[in-house]
């Protein structure tokens, strides 16, 4: 009968009934995306139970399958200290992605209740930005005084071979003067030389490195250039402070695509998933919402201001959504093709002529194209050359418009310091639908004695 | 005065006059990002020259640093076997991703041009789906038949560094039987043992694999749990025929994130850069928009079916591009709710009246407090009482048809395997145009005495 149950119906019956062991069999047999999907599914009673009958370790394991807003928000409701101990237990990279989704009270409770030294690291780790080095590399590295002997770590790993084995890092760094960074030896670097030669000797020296500031697509360009299994970071005293992945670079990147994804669809302040409280994920939608209706409002007083021009000439109310949602259309391809441009590098914010020049002549094509198109369907409805024009025409001048607007408005918002993906289309809409009725309403107005009483 | 010049500029001047060795100088100063820009900004006989006068390794490295969709647009324009010979330098990942891209035909000739071995390792790979285990994996790994010691291993490493040091693997593999995976070793495992132990004593037996036919997202799940440098990739019969790192698996993720941006965008058929030719470039957006305006003629045509409404309260045609807009924008973002939940695995297709629930009570309160605002605005504007319950009631109705709709739509797709990112947008704005101006317009019709003249 058991057997009949969903996973998140299970979990709570192992919650209330059994021991952590069944519950880790249980979690055993699960996949993370399975894990992530149960654990969401439960009620916030029986999260707080479960992460609170659970040794922190094995807490920590479930944290490391579930994304960092529904871990934030599970973190969120324990009690500081239990928070604390499953934190500690993360590597140094995930915590503070964490903790960064955190509310900043609730943030500050959970550090004080954890371990000095790790809770120093930790705050300072939150304070560089995310999108970094320093947001993006691991504090736990293997690194040596380079006046140690082969012989002295092959010791040294043998003896901590199992704290060793969590880390994620294939290079042994070699330092000098205290922790300055000096070189870098492969693993397999320690298999042939003889066991009392000095580190100084055998490392590669001037390694490859990045300052604790560089940002994301420089680490990404890195990574492209260079295929290691890490890079070495350093401040700007050459200290090592930790080492960041290809595949830590690889995940922000694809995070970044996604809040990308998110903003343009209008989800903005944070990811949202159905388990949420209803009222946070309205309220959320409908702030977005609120704004882009204002800017409806201003585009559309656009029509009111013709509205003799509309009721002499009635067909035209029926383009008018037409040639909005079309321009629109056109406009963010050219906005989507910029952002591409601008993330890979293949231009620059301040190459405004080169995308107009690009975008302009792809827009007299486009806008040629549609125009003809919607023209000849209104020309054929009513049978009125003149309408067909000004619907047309319409179209493709605003057409022309939208294209070039679409092109230009992420490399200006990237030079404003202004996220593309949240604030390019709605603007983008608001200004093409002003001219698109304005256009159509102004070239009808002009040949109003042809067109009215259609 | 050559410092005045662009990057593309010297480089012409670079491969019009000098030697390869400055044009390796010249790229050396570039970073990735920088590369690919400069590369792209030359002309198709630079471009060829340059491809022509460099080593064919030289040549790969810079493959390595451009996108896939630039690098076979440019192994497009060489011979044959020049491409071939370049081609050959790339690891057998990137290889077939470049190759995927290029057009089937010159594809089957690079191919004839390649080592015969080779060539039939490319092929077999390119019958994998881009986005599984056999897609993602690397041929090159180390691996060693159980019955073989240490020392052998270190023998043949100390011999083949050079080869080595380009695989981007830190696991030994352990075989039997021919190629059939038996086990796996790390480069420290051969640190301490003695030099005579054979591999099949030392090994971790029966290690984490998985098959070939893995997809992307149980892997990405696979690594979420095991933090590994890399998975073994096994066929039916359990032979070895590659490994797969987590860096391919975000990068394929990423780029999956990439073309969802770009398909909701209406960057359809593959990427747009505005290097490409102008008419191609127009084509491919203009493919998507055609079927575009025809789906908006469709809904348009519920306007003119009401024309005899509309021109008794013209009025009324101020706000129809504003519901028809802002329903499609409450609709998106549903769908892009909808689209994260089903790549994070929390939510399943089947799961359509969960969906249904969670977004129709969400609809409700989001449709009520945006009828009200834009009811509010029609009743202020003209005073009619009448006009305001038309225009927010419409509103209201539809944003819960738009919201319900926008959050099944991607689950149904998936059912139907085809791809929200492409279709949910362009469905969902014709069906909540239709069904926004049919609202607005017959309740309209129903209290036409009230509102006529307005």
């Amino acid at each position: 009968m058991n057997d009949m149950k969903n996973p998140w119906e299970k979990l709570h019956d192992l919650i209330a009934d059994t021991g952590t062991e069944q519950i880790l069999i249980f979690f055993d047999s699960l996949g993370a995306a399975e894990t992530a999907r149960t654990i969401s599914r439960i009620s916030q009673e029986d999260q707080i139970r479960l992460f609170t009958l659970l040794a922190p370790a094995d807490a920590a394991e479930l944290i490391e399958d579930i994304s960092d807003v529904q871990a934030a928000d599970l973190i969120e409701d324990l009690p500081p200290e239990r928070a604390a101990a499953i934190l500690e237990e993360l590597d140094s990279d995930h915590l503070v992605d964490v903790l960064g989704e955190v509310d900043d009270h609730l943030a500050e409770a959970i550090l004080g209740e954890m371990d000095h030294e790790d809770a120093k690291e930790a705050r300072q780790f939150l304070e560089y930005p995310r999108d970094s080095a320093g947001g993006l590399m691991v504090s736990e590295v293997l690194a040596y005084a380079w006046d140690k002997r082969v012989s002295d770590i092959l010791k040294d790993l043998q003896k901590n071979r199992e704290t060793y084995a969590e880390y994620n890092v294939q290079y042994l760094y070699v330092t000098r003067d205290g922790n300055r960074l000096a070189g870098v030896l492969r693993m397999h670097d320690l298999l042939f030389p003889a066991r009392d030669a000095l580190l100084r000797d055998l490392m590669i020296k001037d390694p490859l490195k990045v300052d604790v500031n560089t940002p994301l697509e420089k680490l990404r360009n890195f990574f492209e250039e260079h295929h290691l299994f890490g890079v070495p970071v350093v401040d700007a005293e050459g200290e090592l402070l930790g080492v960041v992945l290809p595949e830590a670079v690889e995940e922000a990147s694809r995070k970044r695509s996604v809040r990308q994804f998110l903003g343009v669809s209008g989800i903005v302040g944070g990811e949202e998933f159905r388990t949420m409280p209803l009222l946070i994920r309205s309220g959320r939608r409908l702030s977005w919402l609120s704004l882009n209706i204002v800017l409806n409002i201003m585009a559309a007083s656009v029509i009111a201001l013709y509205q003799d021009t509309l009721s002499a000439a009635i067909a035209l109310a029926v383009f008018l959504p037409m040639v909005s949602d079309m321009s629109g259309c056109s406009g963010n391809q050219a906005v989507a093709v910029s952002m591409r441009e601008l993330s890979l590098g293949l231009v620059r914010p301040y190459e405004l002529m080169r995308v107009l020049a690009k975008e302009a002549s792809l827009g007299i094509l486009n806008g040629a194209a549609l125009g003809l198109m919607l023209g000849t369907v209104a020309y054929l409805w009513k049978g009125n050359f003149y309408l067909g024009l000004v619907v047309g025409g319409g179209l493709a001048v605003n057409t022309i418009v939208a294209v070039c607007l679409g092109g230009l408005l992420p490399l200006m918002l990237k030079r404003l310091k202004m996220d593309p993906a949240l604030v390019s289309s709605p603007l983008l809409t608001t200004v093409t639908d002003m001219c698109g009725f304005f256009f159509v309403l102004s070239f009808a107005t002009a040949v109003m004695g042809k067109i009215s009483g259609f």
